[in-house]
């Protein structure tokens, strides 16, 4: 073991966090298990391996897949094998795979890391963590569960506590409707949808240059940057989406099922549901509602969390016709943005330690084990020192953030020392046993 | 997507759990983070991926290693990134990066997957949990840590109650006073040793045999073997190690440490301590204490948890000096070994949900949505379902396993059904709210 020596440097783009951060995360990750458990969706986990093929269909970007190779090896499965870069696709394979074994509608969440070969910038991750939940049924879903996915990702965002949000919500249905009304080709949509997705970025006049030059004629132009920049909230959404005067039968198709969510989703202080136009989620697979989600006061983060209802999950790996809605947060990305903030300060902890327990006789060390033990069966967290000076463990136990110490006395009694407080009391075995953390 | 269907399949040493048995994992995965806490032992996450000069240090089977490749670009970074195929080395190259920001002695558990090329068979996998405890200090860690790790996973599996538990004790001292009493020159040792680790497997003669072909005479060998077939619990260890004959200082150092280590675990109903002489941990870096653990029944299984006393942690990566000590379940296996059996099949749940609500009336949707969410803010994992038919409800209830029923009246009231007892009583909405789980 004696190479020479090497200092270690950080990967770009690949993120770790030091234990107090690490503890903010860990409490994120508590509250969005607790919130989709409480819905009813099932944990589930993938490999973070899928076979190649699996995972490169049409339309996914292979530069940035990673493929795996065996480091030092004639390997005959070079590049076989690939880390899966979302959690959609493992999922679809996974409910391909065991169907039979599925009760239907499939509720499932799952929270893993996924890895893209991009190049890393400020923000932007090659290893991150993301969270889905989504819901599949056999041939058809009610539209009842594209309501859920706001509920439950409102519910999360409450209990989060990171600000007001807003739910940006729009429908495929409508933009077919509206477009056919247009008479605009179907072969067209694809890239006009690309172009509206980047109104925010570019700005109306990119748009509109963009557009011109796909060959869209100046007054359907106008039409789709209105509709485009067009927001509503619910009260009224049925007349506000009536009045764009749009006579098709998939477009009213849209308003209603649009309505439909609408009117479930139970309203939640600092939570706004807003139909917004200009929401297409580029040529993604979805046919129903779309969803994006922004943090209010910083945009710039883009969508937080994105989704809306498919068709059908699994049709590269299975007959069966399996349509449903699910919903992608951005856990790492929004996460990191917030770390240097209030909301997540307060979660941060140097160390989990709740007491600290000095070690003052080493005599004494099979009697301290035993109280160590005893009380972390009461529910504390208890680190125990091994004899030592006295002022030394008082150092470490602030470093730990420790609320508590017990100092051991000779004549057998321990003091029980309160360090917010700044109290101290003097207890027998039974007393301090009896101390359970609130 | 009209791709043609590809039948998904499993990719051998890749394993993935259906929901119920993810649900057991997720069970014993909380309990391991909560007896590590307990101890306050800090949660940290390391990057899968890292630098492949990080990973491939002397004595690594480099086949083992997967590289990372960008699959479809001219990738300049071809093979610079690999997946960790281990805690401890990530570790090390955390305490290492961040050691200016760590309070020392570090305690830190890690719970992760890491990745092996190997040829996957039975029981061996190619992307597996590890849970890792480890505390390291800076120059010196006294020996109570040492202790502290049995103590700590003797808890642990105390509280998964997977049966009896041998923890396998020896240490470097011992083997390296007893060879050097024996005048076996250093540069033979480590050839000795993985012959000597082989005892189990191919049983005293195949050790005698090959330990005679390394040029070790007869007398030595018999030495060599029943030092090495000899075990013995704590009480009259120190008794019985110097009953061996062995007059050399280091050896002494040995007998003192392993007492005292051994003296200093609190005894645990179905735990056994038990020094044993075929105890060596291979080629690896350990220079004191060594573990290994049995889980009495299943000894086919090999260690389920093992670890010991090392010098120094970041020698390649740092000049401080970082000795520690460390130990490591591997959860995969043990998990896919015990998945059939009584103590994982009580921890199996089809699905989080605890109570079903029918949906009977769309018109009373909003409604229903309301009290799903008070009931899941009281405490209980809600599935709302859309309306429908009630008995295809209660199949479903059924195929969840929820215990709880609710199906809303017509009248207002709830019908409260709880599936266990077979009882049902009708309560008004306050009744209903005012109900919490156990």
């Amino acid at each position: 073991m004696s190479d020479s020596i090497t200092k270690p440097r950080p990967i770009s783009g690949f993120p770790e966090w030091l234990p107090a951060e690490q503890a903010a995360q860990d409490h994120w990750i508590s509250i969005i298990r607790e919130v989709f458990t409480s819905y009813g969706f099932a944990h589930i986990e993938t490999p973070a391996v899928e076979l190649t093929e699996v995972l490169s269909a049409k339309g996914v970007e292979q530069k940035e897949i990673y493929a795996l190779t065996r480091l030092a090896a004639e390997d005959p499965e070079e590049n076989r094998y690939s880390l899966h870069f979302d959690l959609t696709v493992p999922f679809a394979r996974y409910v391909a795979l065991h169907q039979g074994q599925l009760t239907f509608p499939f509720k499932r969440y799952q929270i893993q890391k996924v890895w893209r070969g991009e190049r890393p910038a400020q923000g932007r991750f090659r290893e991150f963590y993301q969270c889905d939940i989504d819901i599949v049924g056999i041939d058809k879903l009610p539209i009842d569960y594209d309501a859920e996915m706001l509920d439950a990702m409102g519910s999360l965002f409450t209990r989060l506590g990171i600000g007001d949000i807003v739910f940006r919500v729009n429908h495929r249905k409508l933009l077919d409707g509206f477009y056919a009304n247009l008479g605009i080709k179907d072969d067209l949509r694809p890239a006009i949808l690309t172009e509206v997705d980047k109104l925010e970025k570019i700005g109306r006049d990119g748009v509109q240059a963009s557009l011109s030059s796909l060959g869209v004629d100046a007054q359907a132009i106008d039409r789709i940057l209105n509709f485009a920049s067009s927001t509503q909230e619910g009260h009224i959404l049925s007349d506000h989406l009536k009045s764009f005067g749009i006579d098709d039968p998939t477009f009213n198709e849209g308003i209603d099922e649009l309505c439909s969510i609408f009117n479930q989703v139970v309203p939640k202080d600092g939570i706004k549901l807003l139909w917004d136009g200009s929401i297409t989620r580029g040529l993604n697979y979805y046919t129903g509602a779309v969803f994006e989600t922004q943090l209010v006061g910083t945009e710039s983060l883009g969508s937080i969390c994105s989704g809306g209802r498919y068709d059908d999950l699994c049709g590269r790996f299975s007959k069966t016709r399996l349509p449903g809605v699910g919903i992608s947060l951005g856990l790492s990305r929004l996460l990191s943005h917030l770390m240097g903030t209030e909301s997540l300060d307060t979660l941060k902890r140097p160390s989990p330690t709740q007491i600290v327990m000095m070690g003052m006789d080493a005599s004494q060390r099979k009697r301290d084990m035993t109280i160590a033990g005893k009380l972390r069966g009461n529910g504390w967290n208890v680190e125990l020192l091994p004899a030592g000076k006295l002022k030394k463990g008082m150092s470490l136990a602030n470093k730990r953030g420790a609320p508590y110490v017990i100092i051991p006395n000779e004549d057998g009694s321990f003091a029980w020392k309160d360090m917010i407080e700044g109290k101290q009391e003097d207890l027998d075995e039974a007393s301090l046993l009896a101390k359970s953390p609130e």
